[in-house]
């Protein structure tokens, strides 16, 4: 099934990175692209029109939380979550097997799906792939992620075979999920399985591509390995994957990671850590990341960032982000979750910018030096 | 000593009730005034704009906190509460007597002041009459208040002379006080005490009215007293005032508790209740009161109030906010604190139109009625 109203275009590439734009039922994306993370359908503090204002143009939601509060029923019955929520633009909804895994009590995971206790009132509750599509339908998400089975790349889970079962048992589910669908205005993307092994990454990828998914995510990453294995396990699945179907990284990650994911062909990218780290006072500026918190800081009167168009940059002072960030005052987290928001969006902008130029290589050789160093 | 820059006028009269206007160098405040309050500078996770956008005209911040944290220092060097937060509008500090006595640790109270264990770090520290006065100061807010001995009104304080003694001890300071001022651009309000005794209340206020302040304020309420009772402290007290002089009611409060004091020729309020109710779902409205928190709101598309034109009301649904506050979500306290503040001062303009139109006891009657009563 071919989902109905989107469209990827490639308007450039340079080496394997790309960029292009993703048309969704509710607007088009730009990409490479960062989804924020909006985890209860809001992303923390912040209002859509800021964000918007910050030019994001698609949001993630999480089904597990979304599912235990307030329930898919009542979001479908507000008109899913662009009626119910305050974003009226395109949603990404994960799984909830990843939140389930790394979440949940008493675990239990077989052929059939993933049972455990809800975090909310320990009841147990079964997710499966046909289950997983089904809620996401209900919250009528522009993109819907497969339940797949995700499992750290140690040594030992790829010696035992580990890492192997869980590629071929997500390859299972991916079938059963094809075969669940019944929203033609969704798109469903496959995972992409298989560690650190560039051998059962390719074997996912095709698999996944023979069942013919909307797009195609890179799971199971951002969990120890390291950044070299991380981009060759991106780079094996990027050639058994059709290319003109978007390509998703999830959820990584810090500046560097989407560097890392554009050079390899990805276009879609979400993480918690601009809203995370400014809430404990780590900003990401032009010259390099700030430690609000730092005691040199107390009377700094500039803006967090000089070349930055945020409200944060615009109205507030360094001295008064650390303070309310200090005294774990709601508007600290606030200011600094859009501050990193908004480097995000601009970062992937001059990205996209520097892949039209055919100057990506050099842009992330400038940008991986200038984002590990620490602010003056 | 009178401040510079201030200027009281009184446009109508209604009773006792009055409306007009205060000018202070940051601008003017129209009166009857609600003052949100923003502990460390900024109100519970709203930004100066969106408080302006409310038609907040004179925000309060905690003189005790701002002295533990970032320090009276910090804030001068930046300019002053308006150089170092986003408001930069006028400011009313609070003395800190009030914080000091109900939260910091190991309080000892004498003829010099207030010793106590810091919150923060456990530092024994004092606060006299001079240091509250000197502390403000450095704070530049636009209206300081003075020190004072506040003591609950139970009967035991009264029959013991608690209350009496801590009427003429707060007289004492207020004389020290005066002495300390240095900044001829600050207001300094005096605080009337004396319990639920009408006549220590009167002593009080023509001892502070010897002594000659900007403005003077009626300390000690909302302390367990019933509310005939307030309104007769506050009443009696008013009678030994000057009527050129504004007159504060110290964090007080609910709605009715508002229209109480304005029927009684109150000018300003100062509250948390409607960041902190809005924040545990109880949101106020032209219906009455709201408990968003109700399972009868899990899918009302509705807005919290149709009458109101805040952000809240004008792009969110009750099943949304009920859901973010449920969830703990930061956006939800933010929307719901907005909400409520955006009512009060709604109120205040619908209070102040009544007063000019001598229909301030019907409003108040209808008002009182309906604040009561649970919207549908």
């Amino acid at each position: 099934m071919q989902a109905q109203g989107f469209e990827m275009k490639i308007a450039a590439t340079d080496g394997a990175a790309r960029t292009g734009s993703l048309k969704t039922p509710h607007g088009t994306v730009t990409t490479p692209a960062f989804m924020p993370v909006a985890t209860y359908g809001a992303v923390r503090g912040l209002a859509a029109h800021e964000l918007k204002a910050i030019n994001a143009e698609i949001l993630l939601a999480n089904t597990y939380h979304l599912h235990e509060r307030p329930g898919e029923q009542i979001v479908e019955e507000l008109g899913g979550l662009q009626g119910f929520t305050g974003w009226k633009g395109p949603w990404l909804t994960d799984s909830g097997g990843y939140q389930v895994s790394s979440l949940a009590h008493r675990m239990k995971l077989d052929e059939e799906g993933v049972t455990f206790s809800s975090t909310l009132d320990g009841a147990r509750r079964t997710l499966t792939p046909e289950s997983v599509i089904a809620i996401q339908e209900a919250l009528g998400s522009d993109i819907a992620m497969v339940l797949d089975e995700c499992v750290a790349p140690t040594p030992e889970s790829h010696a035992h075979g580990d890492i192997e079962r869980a590629t071929e048992r997500t390859l299972r589910w991916a079938e059963r999920s094809t075969r669940a669908r019944k929203r033609p205005q969704q798109a469903v993307f496959g995972i992409v399985q298989g560690g650190t092994d560039v051998q059962l990454r390719q074997r996912s990828a095709r698999g996944l591509t023979e069942l013919g998914f909307d797009g195609y995510a890179h799971g199971g990453l951002g969990l120890g390995e390291t950044r070299i294995q991380r981009c060759e396990a991106v780079a094996a699945a990027r050639e058994s994957l059709p290319d003109l179907s978007p390509r998703y990284l999830m959820g990584l990650g810090r500046p560097v990671d989407l560097l890392d994911g554009i050079a390899e062909g990805v276009d879609f990218f979400d993480c918690v850590v601009p809203t995370r780290n400014g809430r404990h006072g780590l900003l990401f500026t032009s010259q390099g990341i700030l430690h609000i918190k730092n005691a040199r800081f107390a009377s700094d009167s500039n803006p967090v960032d000089p070349n930055c168009d945020c409200l944060t940059c615009g109205s507030y002072s360094r001295a008064y982000l650390r303070h309310l960030i200090r005294c774990n005052e709601a508007l600290g987290a606030r200011l600094a979750a859009l501050h990193n928001l908004r480097f995000y969006q601009h970062l992937l902008s001059l990205a996209r910018d520097a892949i039209e130029k055919n100057q990506f290589a050099s842009f992330r050789a400038e940008y991986d030096e200038r984002l590990e160093a620490k602010a003056d």
